[in-house]
């Protein structure tokens, strides 16, 4: 789809010099599109990079804009109001890797962002991505974390913002996207209906970044920032094996095309290393065709507590088979008793608390090991990108306090004995 | 109280030299005492600092842990499993600073720490301080914030941790520390009830650090992170005006604390800088002494919706006093009404979704505006030290989707229209 008149080339987006398609290789100038022209496959944007040092990263900002000459963004970009997501913690995870029977085990926690989820990266780098391509308001259809993430980079960038959400979304995410006080509509209906409407509007609307939709192949980018921060903080140097979420797919193919560039920049040793995808059984359709050996991933309905995962017909499915299998690693799914249970594991051995999404790839690391699928000896990062404030509902039959006592210290010291 | 088990010299608490009572200035070694046995006035961290230089701070870890020279942690603290709190974004609020009516405003927005308030960063001086002191289990009486802290804490560094709650408590609060996995016990009573049982607890078990009790000179400690990281991140030097939130009050003396090592180091030049203190109206006893020109603070029963400032004996009440009379600043309050209409402006004006005590911050900052105490004209740091996800209760009955609408794209455009 092309939005004519932003189609010209004299954008400054930094490196970026082109989308292409990732089909058929078909080049277009940089625009707001995201399907090509040739073929209808999904477009992706080429870089042309400069020389990239150590040095120069680490004496950026403390955000993803240290990595602003690798991303689609102008170099002025942390000029402009953002959300100055990323540069989150690595946590070294020798609890968790005891509990599961692993020598190395780090946990990239992704909540410290912004509005406390990943979305915060891909949306800080479509919203600067957006603005040079002249575009003036920030939109999503979304079940949460994205419409929280997007309703707060429109406000902090003084934008108008337009979220479209199903009407049966749940309380939290609703405040949470409502307080930052943009226009949030809730559609009778599910997130189908509000997708393909937000397809429908993107198109009437020249002004309106969708940024799953029309600027898709810039916000996608911004998942990239997940791997370069890992190879940075492991000291500038790949782990062997990672473990990563499948909704889309996408965030998995940009980490791994993070770690690609940084090898291919010279910026960490060329290394083999294995990418594993984690999905709940409930919506596992990128699990089945790996499982299955398909290159195709046929849309399944969804119907797990991961709501997060829950894309049915993944976008990106056929590229995550694409980066597993390059790289010998696996797609393994998870039921969701298995997730809470994730949940509760990193919870107690590391003192982060994920939201079901990370339930997910922790239950979903252990299933691997368990089945001998990961290597138990090798450097292993999870990757968890969602907060569990965000999905009590998982959790709240599960857990609460050890007993309710009458005020007196011998009421305390019975009920900690028993 | 003294821990005869831990009272020596011999701990390894870094720059820490000894424990000197506020009031009379007598000295003790080091150890978990809180409470001077002279004049039973509040004990304090005094220390013999190095060498510290801009480069040495800046060249260590993305968190609190850079700053270890200046607090009371063994220097190889970073090596210990703790949480890392601490690098929290400093917001440029142009957006805000227009709302207000102000020339220059940052936020300093603590929401991105591991449990997504300050309290991590207190309680990981505390965690770390308590391994050393020798103590095993981590424990506190709390109603949210310290709560959700201690348990992470905990949890992450292998040890047991005993928290004690009102039974009262909002389950978001209960659910985001039960996840932990700790003992965590609800008691009938309030937070007096439960406070006092604190004390009582900590002198019968000499293994359990309850971090705001018996290790409370170290924990208040780790709030000098927050003015050090506000100079540092301004570009090593001290804003005019600070805006801090008042519960126990140890926050604000501590930023100021901060602020003038740092000047005395040499770290930042010397300059006046005035401090201001947010309470809300339903729980104002500091502010209640302020505008009467009382040293004393008289204690009060609170009733705000802002409960992690309800604390209606502030222990570091009279020292709140000091520094914003020593300093030419104020303390100020606001109504709930008012509380809810500052967490709403902050967000819609610089995307930061905050907890109460934020609301409180910002709404007294508009206050100080529009009543001549704040300059509008000097550069000013706004303190939001808490996350909106954990108080929805009080904004869910203001905020929602601005409308709910049939799944059509007519529909969605005459609801944007109307």
């Amino acid at each position: 789809m092309t939005v004519t008149a932003h189609a010209t080339t004299t954008f400054d987006l930094g490196p970026a010099r082109a989308l292409s398609c990732r089909e058929c290789g078909h080049q277009v100038p940089l625009a707001a599109e995201f399907a090509c022209v040739e073929c209808f496959g999904p477009l992706e944007v080429s870089y042309e990079f400069g020389e990239i040092t150590r040095a120069a990263i680490e004496s950026g900002p403390n955000s993803i804009w240290r990595y602003r000459d690798l991303l689609p963004v102008p170099s002025d970009v942390d000029t402009q109001p953002n959300t100055e997501p990323g540069l989150t913690r690595l946590v070294k995870a020798d609890r968790l890797a005891a509990a599961l029977g692993v020598k190395s085990l780090w946990v990239k926690d992704d909540t410290g962002n912004p509005t406390h989820s990943f979305k915060d990266r891909v949306v800080a780098v479509a919203l600067a991505a957006a603005r040079q391509l002249g575009f003036t308001v920030l939109a999503c259809p979304s079940t949460g974390n994205l419409a929280n993430a997007v309703a707060a980079a429109a406000a902090r960038a003084g934008w108008e913002s337009v979220v479209l959400i199903p009407s049966s979304l749940e309380r939290a995410k609703v405040l949470t996207t409502a307080v930052y006080d943009g226009a949030l509509i809730a559609v009778d209906g599910n997130y189908d209906d509000v997708n393909r409407l937000a397809t429908e509007l993107a198109a009437e609307h020249e002004d309106w970044a969708f940024v799953n939709v029309n600027v898709r192949p810039y916000y996608a980018e911004g998942s990239k920032t997940l791997g370069y921060e890992v190879a940075e903080q492991l000291g500038w140097r790949l782990p062997d094996q990672v473990v990563v979420p499948v909704a889309s797919g996408a965030q998995l193919t940009k980490v791994d095309k993070g770690f690609r560039e940084f090898t291919e920049l010279g910026l960490v040793e060329a290394k083999p290393y294995r990418v594993f995808g984690a999905q709940a059984t409930g919506c596992s359709p990128v699990s089945a065709a790996f499982k299955a050996g398909l290159d195709v991933v046929s849309p399944v309905k969804p119907d797990t507590i991961a709501r997060s995962l829950a894309i049915g017909a993944p976008a990106d499915g056929p590229y995550v088979l694409d980066a597993v299998r390059r790289t010998n690693g696996a797609v393994e799914d998870v039921t969701d008793e298995e997730v809470v249970e994730g949940i509760r594991l990193l919870a107690r051995t590391e003192g982060i608390f994920a939201e079901t999404a990370g339930g997910v790839t922790v239950a979903t690391a252990k299933k691997l090991i368990d089945t001998g699928q990961l290597d138990p000896d090798a450097e292993t990062v999870l990757f968890i990108t969602g907060d569990g404030l965000k999905t009590l509902d998982a959790v709240q039959d599960r857990i609460g306090p050890r007993a309710t006592v009458p005020p007196s210290a011998a009421a305390v010291r019975k009920a900690l004995e028993s």
